[in-house]
């Protein structure tokens, strides 16, 4: 396979563009390093960063940007000194990070922590490499360059527009639920049902949780979270008294919203003793202030976590290989990035769209 | 050894009992129940809870009401249904903890974490009895009556003025410790350095922690920090970029102050990746609001923790016992209690007040 020296993809130029003004440029990839491959990309998720991102929400973003980080495709180029893992033409998927120091004293990266390396962090796009100076760029777009430790291999079960989505949305729902002991004799709670949330119902089944409460501010999606799987639905601005009615029945709450004035006080009086509340939804504020009483009293703990390390994305990728773990997906040609990242917006997703490069997949 | 029908105690009317206003007064204690022990009290240390109890702090307390529950004494009588497992005469001691439901089928009490019993918890004083409705009285007082199982043996090494204090400020502290895997190779951190914040040096340095540092706003305590084994002392009022400094230091931080404007924002940035931060202080207003970012970039928890189990009591009293932990206390007369909450109320405690009987010890 041979890649052209200039990429394509969707180029956003200022905060505009989140509402659907990307345009479809050339681009200079990063110099090729040689622990770098070339992904000659089929398919993209659309994340909700990749929105904050677009209109510089959680911070000013660098300018023009390609986003996009739940991408798989074929290797199509590999560095001399890069892994051995890979073959061109493999099947790949590359995540919301594209490097860390990776260095032996960091202890993080030694540890398996990569994704909270805090000295060499690079996102897959608006993030800067150290060597060269380029600003990272993503998946809506024909191909993407990046260091190989970052990016695994697709295991042959799954469906690449399946496996795309687990990239982001999958990883950060499933690492904390791993993490904190869901399965078996397990009562776990997915706040919010989009994307992330769809996959924490589909994540904590499949993990074979004693019961799975999905928990949204209305019932509008009632029906899909129990089509998903879900023992149970919360919908926190019709039920009266879901606090107390719903007091000290889950161990584990992940919550995927990022609304400031989430009601966090009444999402903890739904924790059981030793009961933990995992927020991975980043709201652009600050979370309500809660009394530590609250904590006290029941002994729990509220925590964050962040997508999670390669190889936690590979157990993921196997776990869901066999458990036929499928996420709801709805595809659309790469061409409709603009439509897709309105709709996305919008709050229309089911639960995720996945974007095709129509030139190197069939649709 | 006979009981009186009566006991005697430094009893409070009204929130100004804080100030110093107890009254040694007698009062009838709740009926003689035959899971009940009764307790002839030779020390009882004084607790922050003491004072915050005594001007409705928390909330309204039921007054008249004799706190105190941190409580060494002999066993004077055994209720024929109660445990086997004392003999009048026995060295025990009682927490902050008189009663829980302990029924088979509550998941608390059947899990050993009787401290967080929903339906039954007993607080030993301002708490009401089920069954008699009677109110508890605690242990600034000649006797105490209590359900059995929430009595303690204190080993035979421990000196009663060393272990009163223990029984609510020592297992405070080392509970979260234990539970949160402090000891070799960690760092932790503890935050205020008052009765609770010294046990948690103490304990910290006796669990053979790698690093302990001891936090607190100003340096006025940090020879004394030194003296109980703490390795470092940041001062956060008067060490310049503290937080920046002393970043990503710590594995677990436990926190004993309960001021509600602490710089909680600070103290997450010492954490390391995967730290933990636990509250046991209760302030009587919300925590500081924090951003979910500060959580999830290192994926680090906040939590709470609330006393510990009676078997947990019994452990740390081995453990202390074992490595010859001793607490830094001062023995005051039981007649000077009054002088004592005040003087405690002013922080000078260095660092626990523990109230003996004259009448049945010796000071």
């Amino acid at each position: 396979m041979s890649v052209p020296e200039t990429f394509h993809g969707w180029l956003a130029h200022d905060a505009k563009a989140a509402q659907g003004n990307l345009q479809w440029q050339s681009f200079a990839p990063k110099p090729f390093a040689e622990t770098d491959i070339d992904i000659k990309i089929t398919h993209c998720g659309i994340c909700g960063t990749d929105i904050h991102t677009l209109r510089s929400g959680w911070g000013p973003t660098h300018y023009p940007i390609c986003v996009g980080h739940e991408i798989v495709g074929h290797v199509a180029r590999i560095g001399s000194a890069s892994s051995r893992r890979f073959q061109v033409g493999d099947r790949v998927g590359v995540g919301a990070q594209a490097a860390s120091c990776l260095r032996a004293d960091c202890e993080e990266c030694s540890a398996g922590m990569e994704q909270h390396c805090g000295k060499g962090f690079v996102g897959t796009y608006n993030g800067q490499y150290r060597e060269s100076g380029y600003w990272s760029m993503g998946g809506y777009a024909d191909y993407v360059r990046v260091p190989a430790p970052f990016a695994v291999k697709i295991p042959e079960r799954l469906a690449s527009a399946d496996a795309a989505p687990m990239m982001c949305g999958g990883i950060t729902v499933y690492a904390p639920l791993k993490k904190n002991g869901a399965g078996p004799g397990k009562k776990v709670g997915i706040v919010g049902l989009g994307g992330l949330g769809h996959f924490g119902v589909l994540f904590a089944k499949a993990l074979e949780c004693e019961k799975v409460v999905a928990i949204s501010r209305s019932r509008s999606k009632a029906k899909d979270a129990q089509a998903m799987g879900a023992d149970e639905f919360i919908a926190t601005s019709e039920d009266e008294k879901w606090e107390r009615k719903h007091s000290r029945t889950l161990d584990l709450i992940v919550s995927t919203v990022s609304s400031p004035d989430m009601p966090l006080s009444g999402y903890l009086r739904l924790l059981r003793t030793n009961g933990q509340f995992i927020q991975v939804g980043a709201p652009e504020d600050k979370l309500p202030a809660i009394a530590a009483f609250t904590l006290i009293a029941k002994g729990c703990k509220i925590g964050g976590s962040q997508i999670g390390s390669p190889r936690e994305i590979e157990e993921m990728l196997r776990f869901a290989a066999e458990k036929g773990v499928r996420p709801w997906v709805q595809q659309r040609r790469m061409s409709e990035a603009n439509r897709s990242v309105v709709d996305m917006e919008d709050g229309r997703a089911r639960y995720r769209y996945v974007l095709v490069n129509e030139d190197h997949a069939k649709l």
